[in-house]
């Protein structure tokens, strides 16, 4: 059925499906990074035309009659495999794009983006009042969308499984559980500790040397030059467009050179990712990342379980040593290891280090639970926010623009997206044992400076399949078990009992 | 009329072929400034697929059935001015594109793809024999088409005039005529006198110290800093994506510091152009600038009647000694303005100074005028480009690499654009006593590097017109009389001949 026309036409679906996320790829690359302030209104009126060219593209009369055509095509077994696979992610895309009427998804478009709006300025002002009737509008329209999706679930499961394929709140919670049992004592304890003094920290190191210092850390995760882009922005980010086009961002803070350093090798972690799918999903809806949790995954492996480890201590400082000689050229590898893993609790998410991340994001999934389970409503949130914060973190909330109005994504809608960055840290630690049972040392390969085992087990289990295959089954074929947050706790309590000397 | 549907969707397609439009402008610019090298194809895949909606949109036959529909309306007097306005310049954009056959503009395509591939290798291996059946196939369609277009006409007139509304080759030969009996004399002569010595033309000036110059520069010619973007690419362009988003560009050689000014003064008069024309026209086929020539004379004069004259040097050289105080602390105005106006023969056009650069186009011009007549062939291309470079420019032509196959057009399949290169300047030269005539000084607004009143005449005569007038209504607007080389020829003879002592 290969010359199939019906077949033909999937192609050509997906690739017209691809252009319209290129192109609106390139437009944020470049909003972000060159165009001129006043350039934002023609940017918005072509990615409203773009957005809705894709909608129309995946949900037209014609478009859901060619999925149904295939299905039974594949039913009788008349697709090859990546068709099959191409059929099943896309089916899916349509049969959720084609459930939210109309008229919801336009009031939605219009009351996230008003949202977006107060939320700016109600983080400026500290004012959450201004901002709260918005919160409980969103939950509403996210439990009558929940609905269309899958009426049989409960409303929060659907998002969280719309961010992360597979999960729940039953298994959030039994993750959470376990992760609270580990990281809460071991914060608690390591606040009795002394802290590191790395006045090298703090060193003035100008933007052409960390730039310079960001290019050898690509080369070192193992990017392909010809392939990849760095550019400066507020908020790094990392987008995949293309096959042969990775786009890597950073912020560069002249008096913090290692928040460039490990946000680098954090992007790069999810460039090479993109870099190595399989060129046969090229233009295909097969073509980029798993989920949001195996995306984060492979950022916080390179950027924490490689960049922040012991061994790879040697690689790094030759790197610093090499372009900042003044600053770095007396620390130690030891020195480095222990300033590179400061755990010390503070309000911003974004700022946090890798053992108290997650207690930010428990934070903010229990409070999400509560709003869809109508045990709070906005108003509750301030209160909400300290409690939590003071039990994870052992910390006063000040102010709601550092505690509830820190972050954009519930202004834009997005409840059920924040606990899948937990995950990713998690998975990552699955994989080193199962690294290990397949003969990849990832400690001699970080302390070698060489990386090319680790990248190729990777390629192999995670990064070849693309968006062909989701969490559970990712997880599954790369570390021969179910997801299993045991080894993700065990690393933390390890890493951090023997740094503080617990 | 104004609320009529028929209307609405004529504004509807303007903004779809706008949208068109304005990603392949983004593309172009991403890829000459950021975009890796892998990410070519990719890119490729995206413009092909742009310019294929793009064609469809204006072509479909829903397309043609509105704007027959508008057609009607328009002779019946049912249409406001502007809406009338974007109907002529779109419907003919439509009829021309309808004009040339499906398999033809296919068989164009890759035949211009090719013969361009095969013009790289052929520049770069000295190797006028190989390319030169391209140019001979290339020449066959383009007659083909311009009988499609117009079969009454003769088939380089439909050329001359796709690329300079309201020309033919009678006009271009009284032009050429007249401008050729003033500047190969005049440039004779200057060979017979010293050129002046200038050694601070080659002082070494840093990058980043030119992209300051430059942005000083831009904002003298006063494009909007909000509004506009400067960037390093190979060879400069000017691109104006969208209302509020104008995009220049300029190439650094660190030896060259006048290069780089010049070019930057040139890239922003075509900007500013772009920058000023009505808002009322943003997003309709209205609101990009007119003709090439048109387009030219703005850049040119910018570049050359403001930025390369006597008047202009005290703030050029205030410029240039704030940055470069080493090199031009100690030249002066007289020195300055004579370097600037080094007029010497050489054989490449792209690096032509002001008087010689018509001689350059006069040389092509000649060419294309036999080719079309069936006076000459590809294989003669060479002997008549050396000929005419001898009894112009007065110079023998070493190879052809930097002879008939140095420029980049004839492989693209496109003959009759250089003619309107050279019109630009005429048509900048005959705004200059037309300013004077409604009380803009232009060597007063120079002398005090304040181009307000400048700007004011141009805006209101030119620039706000988008492309709404041709060049030919545009200069009996702008200069209250047709289009008259005399200017241009004055112009040059005075200048000149008072810089060379003549």
């Amino acid at each position: 059925m290969a010359d199939n026309p019906t077949i033909q036409q999937l192609k050509r679906l997906e690739r017209d499906l691809w252009l319209r996320t290129y192109l609106m790829g390139i437009l944020e690359f470049d909003g972000e990074t060159k165009a001129p302030p006043k350039g934002a209104p023609a940017r918005a009126e072509a990615m409203g035309a773009l957005a809705g060219e894709y909608h129309e593209a995946l949900t037209s009369a014609s478009a859901q009659e060619l999925i149904a055509q295939l299905e039974e095509a594949a039913a009788a077994g008349e697709l090859d495999e990546q068709t099959a696979t191409e059929l099943r992610v896309l089916a899916r895309e349509q049969r959720e794009a084609v459930a939210i009427p109309t008229e919801e998804a336009a009031a939605w478009s219009k009351l996230t983006s008003e949202a977006n709006a107060v939320w700016h300025k109600a983080k400026l002002a500290n004012d959450w009042e201004s901002f709260a009737p918005y919160i409980d509008r969103i939950l509403a329209a996210l439990k009558r969308q929940a609905a269309c999706i899958d009426s049989t679930r409960d409303p929060y499961d659907v998002w969280l499984d719309q961010y992360e394929r597979g999960m729940n709140s039953a298994a959030y919670d039994q993750f959470f559980d376990q992760v609270k049992a580990t990281v809460v004592p071991l914060v608690h304890e390591i606040g009795k500790h002394p802290q590191p003094e790395a006045p090298f920290l703090t060193a003035r190191v100008p933007e052409s040397v960390q730039l310079d210092i960001a290019r050898e850390l690509m080369d070192i995760v193992g990017l392909d030059p010809e392939a990849s882009v760095l550019d400066c922005v507020e908020h790094p980010f990392t987008n995949g467009m293309a096959p042969g086009d990775v786009r890597i961002t950073t912020h560069i803070y002249e008096n913090n050179l290692l928040s460039n350093v490990f946000s680098v090798i954090h992007e790069a972690g999810h460039a090479i990712y993109e870099q190595n799918i399989d060129p046969a999903y090229a233009y295909t809806c097969l073509g980029t990342g798993s989920t949001m949790g195996i995306h984060e995954s492979q950022s916080r492996f390179f950027e924490n379980i490689v960049g922040r480890s012991r061994a790879f201590m040697g690689p790094l400082l030759a790197v610093l040593r090499k372009h900042v000689p003044e600053a770095y050229g007396s620390v130690s590898e030891d020195q480095l290891y222990r300033a590179a893993n400061i755990a010390l609790p503070q309000l911003i998410r974004t700022e946090a280090d890798e053992l108290t991340y997650p207690l930010h994001i428990m934070v903010r999934y229990d409070i999400e639970r509560m709003l869809f389970a109508g045990e709070a409503t906005a108003r509750d949130i301030p209160e909400l926010w300290a409690q939590f914060t003071r039990t994870y973190l052992g910390l006063d909330v000040p102010n709601d623009t550092d505690g509830c109005l820190q972050d954009t994504h519930w202004s834009s809608g997005s409840f059920g997206y924040f606990p899948s960055y937990a995950l990713g840290s998690a998975y990552g630690a699955q994989m080193v044992p199962a690294m290990a049972a397949d003969g990849v040392d990832v400690d001699a390969a970080c302390a070698a400076g060489d990386l090319a085992p680790v990248r190729t087990w990777l390629r192999e289990k995670i990064w070849r399949w693309g968006a062909g295959k989701d969490a559970p089954e990712l997880i599954l074929n790369a570390c021969g078990a179910p997801f299993d947050a045991t080894f993700y706790c065990d690393y933390l309590q390890k890493k951090f009992s023997k740094l503080y000397g617990l």
